[in-house]
């Protein structure tokens, strides 16, 4: 397997150098140029940083778990020396970052290789990756499909084998939607868990950052580096980390695992159900709990997403509205206009519905629930035929993936294939820091072959 | 002295009996009528729980720190039998509580007799006590003026001498003016240090619970009786008590007290400022402090109160505008209108804001502000002369509270009076948990003869 886990082992092992991969990554990443997975190539500096690598472990020294693999990021993660564009075309105007994103600076800690920036849509606001300004993320598995948003460019560039992980954010499902589409795992921790600093926000209350990876193992390392109480982020939670990939083997026989019922079941193509179901058996689990007023939580979730995006970008809204994205312009000026009451009312609604799903994990350790209702849809596709009924896709592909990061649950979506057929995504959702427990259950899925990512 | 304490000290010592306190405490009530403190008497109950504390003490038990001490609490409590009003005719119409407010079953559980419900502006929104439905509560120093408010009744009936204490809540200043206005003290502690369970909320990520009194050590008491943790409010932090009553006594040589220079001492009466240096020269304190940007805290409190207010009243404000009191309707539809920007944008302010002050609190532990920029006006009165220019009075009040219940710093409105003049306050204000400082300070005034209370 050529993941994240078994570059480092070869490198540090001298089978490879930092280098050769380096230039392997880079050279495959100029090959595929056409998917448009990425806004910046650091290649002078990927380079620089890969020799160092080989320089340290010529010297006898650990360069970390990650050494000497390459990595991009979401291009809203600052960079130092790159300006953080965060999609947006007013951003471009900006001078380049000073320092990097905490997240950045951990994996280059453990020896990382930053390649590049990558392609999203513009300020994290929507689900496809077709940004007017910087051109739509090709989805690898069929290049007239989206890869899916906002962190496109972060899970295409993974699932075409460019580099073995990436990193992106999730708001409403940024990073579990494109994980789906293109058929590779995709982490959203709890929120505040890990560090958001240097990271451009979005919706301050919803915004996660996570990771991208092929294998159960990649992700736990990734998750495992980004852990640590961060001083420079406000939300960033004082816990100890819990290292996960020493865990992965612990077996699943104690846990209590449940189907979503109702809300998750329904509105979705029978393929999407179909997946759940394949994974459920898999873990011989047939029991359903239903997370009450799901539709709700969605609801409230968009308010909350538009009112905190629009004060965050009220200025330019106001100065150069037409600078904007129009896919994403419209919807923060209605933002904009929405009454602090339902904000407010959103907000006492998400404590009701934390409460709920709390007493849910009262008695249940994992839920499994679709990612996406449908595949990757076609670029520019504005509708779909669902249950009989024509919807509009964009905002319809969060339908699965909103009323869970609305109160910050750690969510992996892995992925299933079917031969001759797109891939779709299974969400493992635990309570709040129980990311070890998701990663655990991924790992026997994977190790039975259930889940398993589907590289083109 | 006539406080809480040696009247709880007689009553456990034998010297008078719990019933006899309670009578003449119902029989100054009714005496005082005119004042319109009160909204409900509870004569009954109040003799019986009066009897089962002699009657404890006759069997040779303890029955708490205010054994068989009278009070009284806003109409916004819960207390089981009585329709909690929160000044609304409205909330008229609601069954009775089933179960006390945790504060007040906190007092009774310490022996206090409950003797009746407290006069508030409605929904606790205004400085002033005069309700519409309910009437005006009088200033006991001279009948024509106001009490000040929202708990006007509270701060009344304490300085009327009818009951040694009283609790309130304080949004804005909503005890810190009425202490001010009628002479006593007046604690607005820790936001979420004290339970609200129970308590009718107006703005809940402002509103605090607090007491009155007649004594530096009888706030002290009434503090430490209401401290704990209590599930049944989500918003009350898991702290252990820190007993203030036992530390009055340990001084002030160490703490560092500064004036609040710049906002707090413009735009009021000298009188008040007079007070504030008063205080200052008897603790030998010179130094200024700077409270930055203090104007846009009192703006961001505005917003928020007006806009948390409208939210919790949306259902009724849509159905029946016209049963509100006209004082407070306008300002809940005003709060109904504001977009989600500026709420979203004045609780960002705030954040900064707290961060700023709590640098502040790093080189001072007590800062000296004034309460009230001016003397309780009179009842019916709209506007006054301040520094050349003729201001509305009503939101003038908390020109000086506002700014510090925004970010929940524990707050005590020490009363100052001179012979031939109403009284004043004198805010003390401390870091977020460090109400025993604050009491420390106090105490050492009272000791000194500078700050005592004047009951009329």
């Amino acid at each position: 397997m050529n993941d994240a886990v078994s570059i480092a082992a070869a490198i540090q092992e001298g089978r490879l150098s930092a280098v050769e991969v380096a230039q392997t990554a880079l050279k495959r990443i100029a090959e595929r140029q056409e998917l448009n997975c990425f806004t910046a190539i650091t290649d002078d500096s990927a380079l620089q940083d890969a020799q160092q690598i080989d320089d340290a472990i010529a010297s006898g020294n650990n360069p970390g778990s990650l050494a000497g693999v390459p990595f991009a990021v979401k291009n809203l993660y600052d960079v130092a020396g790159i300006t953080t564009l965060a999609g947006a075309k007013i951003n471009a105007e900006n001078p380049p970052a000073s320092q990097d994103a905490t997240a950045v600076a951990k994996l280059k800690q453990a020896g990382a290789v930053l390649v590049g920036t990558l392609n999203m849509d513009e300020y994290a606001y929507g689900f496809v990756t077709e940004n007017a300004h910087y051109g739509a993320t090709h989805n690898p598995h069929d290049f007239n499909r989206v890869a899916g948003g906002s962190s496109g460019g972060s899970a295409a560039a993974v699932a075409a084998n460019l580099i073995p992980f990436t990193l992106g954010t999730d708001t409403n499902g940024s990073i579990r939607v494109p994980a789906a589409f293109c058929g590779i795992f995709g982490l959203k921790p709890t929120y505040g868990r890990l560090s958001r600093a240097g990271v451009a926000l979005f919706s301050s209350s919803l915004d996660h950052v996570g990771s991208f990876a092929r294998s159960v193992r990649d992700i736990a390392t990734v998750f495992d580096v980004l852990q640590g109480y961060d001083d420079r982020d406000p939300v960033c939670t004082q816990r100890l980390p819990e290292l996960c990939l020493s865990q992965l083997n612990s077996g699943i026989e104690n846990l209590r695992i449940a189907i979503a019922g109702d809300y998750f079941t329904k509105g979705a193509e029978p393929e999407a159900i179909a997946a759940v179901q394949q994974v459920a058996q898999a873990l011989d689990v047939t029991n359903y709990i239903t997370i009450p007023e799901a539709h709700r939580a969605r609801a409230a979730a968009f308010i909350i997403t538009s009112c905190e995006g629009a004060n965050l970008h009220m200025e330019k809204l106001r100065s150069r509205p037409q600078d904007f994205d129009f896919a994403t312009r419209d919807r923060f000026l209605a933002g904009a206009l929405i009454p602090s009451h339902w904000y407010i009312q959103a907000q006492r609604f998400r404590r009701w519905f934390r409460d709920r799903v709390r007493e849910i994990f009262q008695s249940v350790d994992i839920i499994l629930a679709p990612t996406t209702p449908c595949f990757a849809p076609l670029i520019g596709q504005k509708t779909m035929i669902l249950d009989g009924k024509e919807i509009l896709i964009r905002p319809h592909l969060g339908l699965f993936t909103q009323p869970l990061s609305f109160i910050g649950l750690p969510v992996l979506s892995v992925p299933i294939y079917r031969p001759g057929s797109l891939p779709l995504g299974v969400q493992l959702i635990a309570a709040p820091y129980n990311e070890a427990l998701i990663l655990r259950v991924a790992n026997v899925l994977e190790t039975k072959g259930i889940i398993s990512t589907h590289t083109s």
